[in-house]
């Protein structure tokens, strides 16, 4: 079949490759229909995952039809349409009975990464019964890939670690997929303020048609000083970190009310400095994590009943085979004006 | 009357000055039975807490009996015995309406701070019908001079932000008189480890009998290889920083499990850095915050009810008279063996 | 002044009555802008409530303008525009610690049932501090009357205590005004299915415009059946009793998955059969309670940021002098189609 | 093999029957080393349980050792000594992935039920990778059969339910095995007052031992009037029902205080008559369950480390071969001062 492989930093190939076969009891084979390209697969393309190995299928998003379920899968059998969780989990691991499932002793984030992933014609899904789910009848399959990663991560790890709440005051630094994730995934909660902070003027104007009250462009504007003044010198009662770098983390630590809440989303590659001589008598939190993918069927009940539309996340759309021009789409993501690309076959 | 009044930088008094009166209709006036020092009156004295103005009384902890109160008091009147909360509360401003005391609009920390505090004779108290309690009939009056600010600190800040658990493994670095609080009221919550990290082995030895289940000398062992040694390689659930430098919050941020909960104490002069690289995939926690004294009646009814002894943290007592020779002891704590002293009059 | 008083079971008068004085330090006297007719105020007028008595002044909601204050009075002064709570609370009593303000030992639900009420020229208001909220500049102040009392009831007591969730499955058994709140506040947590019950064609017909999903009129069609037919079988994950009768509260017993939350916010006047024999392994919850007011800052928030438009619940608008005319209105509400009655001067 | 068998209302027979093979991928067969006998499985021999039909092996508590197991199962092998947990989880269903394993889809309390159970040589376990439990080195096997359903169902269903908090004051109503876990576990969250209220005068002696810090013996006090005495005429914060029939309930609903939490762990009969005309203004919660056995790893962590003694539960221990002599045992529990009884080959 035929696949796309890392091949060392700075090399890939849309390779032929054999098809995956069941390898334990609790596997499914999985045809795939829909799958995505995250900024995480960008990263690892530069060589800064060292986990990942020469001829690692790449991908961790995916919508797909059952092929083959090994002996023990109750839950799906072939022809079953099926959403891929980029959280691969056990279910009975010390971890997994605390639906901690980012940290399953036998799982994790593992496709793409430390097995073959969803950039392919087939995928073999580790520990099936846990980690795929069933896709609705008559659901939007390709709105569906948001939820295998971005969607759950947005709202996991930004919305519910950080306690959005109605009425709130919150600050989202970073609209990229995750951030504009986030976006969608707080208006759940009605927060009143729903301040979006980026540097791409493009990524600013579809946040503000997916939900922000306000944006600012910190190309233009200084982001602590504007986010104090639309809080009335109060500060944010949540800020979501959805960058990974140094000066984002500062944004968020900076403008953060007494008693709320900074989520971390961003993978970073490097410390911050976090101002504790400040923080320590703000009665703040911070949080850190890997999406767990717990809440992927209350996201499901969300999108079905129309209360978030995740397909207006896709700009652009492609034949799995093109796949080495989504890439390259998706790698110009500011010029191109790209968000999620969706590779179909 | 006598008080014990900051100088400037370096200097102190027990000087000679009016005594308090009722200023507002809310007020009320104690006469101090019993009160104690606390490491931030030290810092105070080296001139670390700018705020603090020459002819300010020290001290924001006590017992005492009340002498007067203004026309709007309800639950005083004079003859009652009280606690005074290190914080202080109007009961009705937005973040007291949600218990976050700490930050109240008109009070906060100010006693022995904003305004004179409680190493005196006696002490104006604001707001008095939220920052007093009664003193229950029978009670142990010295030990109750524990509930002002180290217990609640050591339990709130430490303990419920830090979400101990049944079972839970837990580390506290610093075996002050905060830490030792800690390590008392973690106790309500049945932990499995409680593993205490200090430099001072008279301390640890304290810490010892007051219910550590494992103590590690920093002057001769490696913290962070001796927890994981203790938790089987896991790390802590919980990790209590009481210290308020960069290497006890590296130790913290170092042993925290995956899922677990850094709730720092420690009162911090300067940033550290935070290692975001390896803790963002980790799903962790950092709490942070000044003590909001919504547990007290909680406290109180544990005291009470004997769940704690409070009273085994005072190691001197002195009259008030003698305060600044109670400083002497209290300035060399290690030398001493000293961990709460208690002035009475 | 004029106020509308009890006169004894069916028996009420728009009297001249002494206009109310200070009486303690923390009292506010407060001119009558708006304010509304409760359903309680119906069953106090049949003699229901025996603790009103005679020559009392009805009413516990209302915005008005601040006449004179108290000296113990800080947070507001003469012209300051304000929103009466329902529930009067003192701040410092342990239930007030706690955010029970509806049991406040000096408080709760005092207003027009143990101390003259708001249907009135003027009324006092007892510890004004927190009893008495800010009107924001601009706001809509006859919308603002519904967050005095029934807006924060369907909030707390019925979408806070019933826990809902994104996506759930949602019953509202009664849509009447407190069922309507519950409704409109249970939106800001996008509930996947919002199902209202009521026997009244025209308040169903109002449940859709204001965001029901579904519909169930009690009069031609069989709830508890219909229910479990829009849940696929399972039933609903929070069932919301809002009317105060064993009818009722069956219906959300019958309907309740396991797992879910039935919250009874309906006054009930006996005791109900509550099904254990089936329920003891249901894993459910059923919660009760008076509100606390302790989320009025909140809604204010999502009222001011257009979240919820609470004042499309008004449906009549009177002179404060024909309050009689609008007793005779709102006590035939199915019949003049009437939500909530304004009473203006 | 052998086994205890229903074999109809009043009969029981210690039969031989063919010894259970591997049926499905993720089942595992385990030698019994020690069961009990549980209040239900005399239920059931009552003819009380119509699911339970003659033939059936009773019992759903044990610990044994692995025998073998299916070609799915990853966390265990032959030779392995596990905790048997009453209830069976798939891992994967939708009330499986919220933690609600009681609820399970293909699981839930089954074992001695719907199909064979414990009181036997040997018994299949289905999905054995999340029903089963590594039995830690050196552990007391006898006394982990407690963690296979009464010290779970005690702490969830009562005491993490009824949510017990240090200082609180609580009421367990019935001092059978469960009402006894259920006082043992609730000292891991160091209330002020802890009552037991039974009618047997040798258990409410045991409960002393155990830590109540008062007794009512219903049949010389009225159980109301004293915990009113006991708690200052306020009522309890916690009352936990642990009996299963109308007046226990009723004493909980009777001694509630404001803001209380009434938690259900009986097996009741029959409906009981909640009196919501006195309870829908008290801020209450009720809450009903069968265990989920999700905090069994986090009760092996407290047995483990001393917090609790599990073994202090047991009274009577026999072979497995003379189960029918324990049954008339534990049939005449009051007579023969019987709590648990063991049962082990």
């Amino acid at each position: 079949m035929k696949a796309l492989t890392y091949q060392g930093p700075g090399e890939k190939a849309w390779a032929d490759i054999p098809k995956p076969v069941i390898d334990k009891p609790t596997d499914a084979i999985v045809r795939i229909l829909h799958t995505t390209i995250c900024g995480t697969d960008l990263h690892i393309l530069k060589g800064d995952v060292p986990a990942v190995t020469p001829g690692r299928v790449l991908g961790h998003e995916g919508v797909g039809v059952v092929e083959a379920v090994g002996p023990a899968i109750r839950n799906f059998k072939p022809g079953d349409h099926v959403l891929i969780s980029c959280v691969t989990s056990c279910g009975s691991c010390p971890n997994c009975r605390r639906q901690m499932y980012s940290h399953c002793a036998d799982g994790g984030w593992i496709l793409g990464h430390l097995i073959d992933g969803t950039q392919a014609e087939y995928v073999r899904i580790p520990h099936a019964d846990n980690s795929l789910y069933p896709v609705p009848a008559g659901a939007d399959e390709q709105a569906l890939v948001m939820l295998s990663d971005i969607l759950p991560t947005g709202f996991e790890i930004g919305v519910l670690a950080g306690k959005v709440k109605p009425g709130d005051s919150v600050v989202i630094v970073g609209a990229g997929p995750v951030g504009m994730a986030a976006l969608l995934t707080a208006q759940f909660y009605s927060p009143g303020q729903l301040i979006m902070v980026d540097g791409d003027s493009n990524r600013l104007e579809v946040a503000k048609r997916f939900g922000a009250t306000h944006v600012i462009d910190i190309k233009t504007e200084n982001a602590v000083e504007r986010i104090f003044e639309l809080t009335g010198g109060v500060g944010v009662d949540v800020a979501i970190e959805a960058v990974g770098i140094p000066a984002s983390f500062d944004t968020c630590q900076s403008v953060i009310a007494p008693g709320g809440n900074i989520a971390n989303v961003g993978v970073h590659g490097k410390s911050v400095e976090l101002h504790l001589e400040k923080l320590w008598i703000q009665n703040i939190n911070i949080s850190t994590g890997l999406v767990n993918t717990n809440t992927t069927p209350m996201l499901m009940k969300t999108v079905q009943s129309g209360k978030v539309d995740a397909g207006k996340l896709i700009t652009h759309r492609f034949a799995l085979n093109d796949i080495l021009q989504a890439y390259e789409v998706f790698g110009n993501a500011a010029k191109e004006k790209a968000m999620k690309v969706i590779l179909s076959q």
